[in-house]
């Protein structure tokens, strides 16, 4: 398999007025965004609410995804639940469906009962069961578990874990993952804040929200990375910061689904307890897009 | 409905060699403690590896504890996914199979976009939806989020909800709790180490990992208590301090499923990522049983 | 030396208009509550800001404390400073400035450098060297560091360590170190709101902000426990528990301080960073104060 | 005031075998120091264990550090204590014994009770009554306090505040304060692991205990940078990381005096309760500072 590479958005789980599944904007979006140099999807992510979901419906949208996302695009499922046992069975599943990668959070609940050695063994337990490769998913704010450079280096020795996503900011990490692991191996970038100084040390591309909001202006960075023209990918991550930091981080979830209705995409609210956007925060969130160029179809 | 009292254990799920569940042998250790003073049975919390279980073993699981726990005590079933919704769907199903309870775990993933207004509309919301009543369920070890008082007696004060379980260890809460809840609230201590003071400020119950190990003895302090017998209380609590300390802090899961191996009773590996205890770690766990006065079956 | 007993108050330390320590108005406070039942003083507390002194304030305030302090109550100086050297020196500062024991605090700054085999060794060596008997100071909210039972079990076997305040609000831990420790040693409660509970499980006593606002009533208490009158106990420390939520847990030094200025004692501002109440919080913490049946001199 | 640009070590504090200071030592190292293209020293920062000095120490230490550095290179000196009426005298003092800058640490004993207002308050009186310029230091590892984003840029607002240390391997924030600060101001990295990509994001320099092992490598990164040729770069930091991991993230202060030690420099141990490396801990770092092409004097 070739490494994995470029910009891939953790696309919204799309609800209809009763908090039920809309399959249909769920795929409108992703149509959308075919048009794009994205190098994939990423379907039940943490911005995909993968938490809030029951299996039937992840299995309902790693089946949808796979009827909307062309070939020649990447479609990666996120397939852990907290035991090792049903994290198989779910990435089994979702290779069946079609997805041609699995991502696989670190188990968190049980976290003070768990060393190292665990993690080792429940993602090589993972990774040795499923048809499909696997990533890594580092995910410290919300699992509250933040896997050590050295984990994350005996994992990529795994021939069938291909590479991880970091979402701790911690470019540091990457560099070291990037410099120790075997060669093809994937660091990804977790957030498009860092998305540039990630890639100038060894990753390969990036899972991140912000490539749902602004996913020309994430493909033009990769591209000009690509191309070794770093005056413009410092000034192309440089204007990229304060969009990120308004949608993704300062308003979450509910925050990217009010950019995607702004935008005329589909957004919607999240799945509760999350909640929507206050009418303040979205006015907020509006001006925020249009300072970032990106055309505001209604606020 | 009368308020919740007494000694309660969250039972442990029982799997078989291959790891599937075994439902007899998990029926099995209930009926020999039917013959206990035990004022009822928790499943599907912490120790019963809830997390690590799919929506039909759940289902199976509280099926059959109805069908082994007597009327005269509580079945208690832990209904909490992350979503309300399906939390709110969890508890309607543990109803309509006889649950008499259901202990909701305050939702944790997305925990750095909750606000206690949150938790509040979350617990509010499958509280309004249960058939059944409530307990909320905080515990800040696994779930890494610490509900604090005044968020509790807020959630106290709805009708449906008659307790909560403290597995803080943080006695001054439970006494804040107690003294601002309604008449007829049930704050439970989270652990045996707890149980004698959090009762004499308020608690009027717990749910303890210890009274799987040391049923008899648990029922005897909380009898004490209620007796009004401080020394014979504050005695027997002294007795259960190394014991809990060993099996449930130190060995954790794991541990109780090996303590129940010693004992007699039905125990086993716990489903990965945990895993089972070591040979040394269970010499250990035996003498620690031994020393505590309990009859170790085997070594 | 007999074991530590009964209720000893944080004392603040007072500054004058300009920010400088004032002795005089520090003093009148402990002339004020020497006529009460407390069992001494502990000066260099937390709550006395000893973070935000420097060496020779911490000097002229334990000398001028001693010169207040009637020979039947206990001077306890706060001593401890990040390394070792210094906080030796500054226990043998205090020994010869008459404190009758020093409490100190653990190093924390370094945490992540420190197993607990340095914290055995740290406190080993302080006590080593100090002329006078020492207390351990367990604070993990402001020192975010947490000893287990097992290192405070360790350092109560220290002939010179002959007791720990507890401000973890463990009531568990104290249990279990009370019941492991040397015959003698002196488990202290570290909040008002966990003085029964804590007393009624090992704890000898209690160092706690509510003291310095309610003496008689904590004195009370602990003569209600002494007694043996669990049932007036209960009473008291439920109608303390509302009063040492809102002085202590929620406004914190600059609150007690504020309710110090309420009650007709020497209050003042606390030194920056920390800041002042707000007029709205003092107004609040007046109405709380009122309610709790305090009489307050001045709104 | 030119913008602070290039390579600073914080440079350790030496002991002798007593464990008094030993200026004499220290001074030895800056003197071989002066030769490499090192744009200054920090004396008394955490490296330096500024934690576990008194006051006096610290003078020294300042005062000999001015004699030895050379004016064409900067004298930035730690002065931060909790309080900011202390930490304005120790500016002041550093200021009057020819300190060129201050970098001044988040006050976080009292972390619970601060909000982003204090520290802007504590920052902005700091740096009103100060000489010499501010840097801010932000270290979450050790002060358990990370000023987020915002903050670090409403003090880069402040005149005299110019520019912050970031340790918390946070390279997104560093992109982040440096395309909002006034122009001028300058990020510094925290951490050698980073130096590169923080510098492409807006950082004008690094304060890292790497500098201290290998201040000629970290320089040629510098130089590297500054000529605008990337893949030299990224060959130089990539070299450097296992040697940054190695010495600085594994073995911490202890581990760079054993370096030291190794390296023909003055070294020693740590004060307490700071350890020194064990004897296999040692051998490992000599194995490391090896294969980093370092010439070790002994082992």
């Amino acid at each position: 398999m070739p490494t994995v590479r470029g910009v891939f958005p953790p696309v919204p789980t799309i609800f209809d007025a009763d908090g039920a599944l809309d399959l249909d904007r769920f795929a409108r979006n992703l149509s959308r965004w075919n048009t794009t140099g994205l190098a994939g999807y990423v379907v039940l992510g943490s911005n995909g609410e993968f938490a809030l979901l029951d299996e039937r419906e992840k299995l309902a949208l790693i089946e949808r995804a796979r009827e909307v996302t062309p070939r020649d695009k990447l479609l990666i499922a996120g397939t852990a639940v907290e035991s090792t046992r049903g994290t198989i069975a779910l990435t089994r599943a979702a290779a069946a469906l079609g997805a041609d990668l699995a991502i696989v959070l670190t188990p968190h609940y049980y976290s003070p009962s768990y060393d190292m050695a665990a993690y080792v063994r429940h993602f090589g337990a993972v990774a040795d069961a499923s048809p499909i490769p696997i990533l890594a998913y580092n995910m410290p704010s919300y699992a509250k578990v933040d896997l050590p450079a050295s984990t994350l280096i005996a994992l990529a020795n795994h021939p069938n874990i291909v590479g991880y996503k970091e979402s701790g900011n911690n470019v540091a990490k990457i560099a070291e993952v990037a410099a120790a692991a075997p060669h093809g191996f994937a660091p990804l970038a977790g957030s498009g804040s860092q998305y540039l100084p990630a890639r100038l040390v060894g990753a390969t591309g990036g899972i991140m929200s912000l490539a749902i909001v602004a996913p020309d202006a994430c493909v033009d960075l990769e591209t000009a990375i690509e191309a070794g023209d770093l005056p413009r990918a410092q000034a192309l991550q440089r204007r990229l910061l304060a969009l990120n930091n308004a949608v993704t981080t300062r308003f979450g979830i509910a925050g990217v689904k009010a950019a995607l209705d702004l935008l005329g995409y589909e957004g919607g609210a999240p799945r509760e307890p999350l909640a929507p956007l206050s009418d303040a925060d979205r006015r907020e969130l509006a001006t925020v897009l249009h300072a970032a160029g990106l055309v505001v179809a209604t606020t």
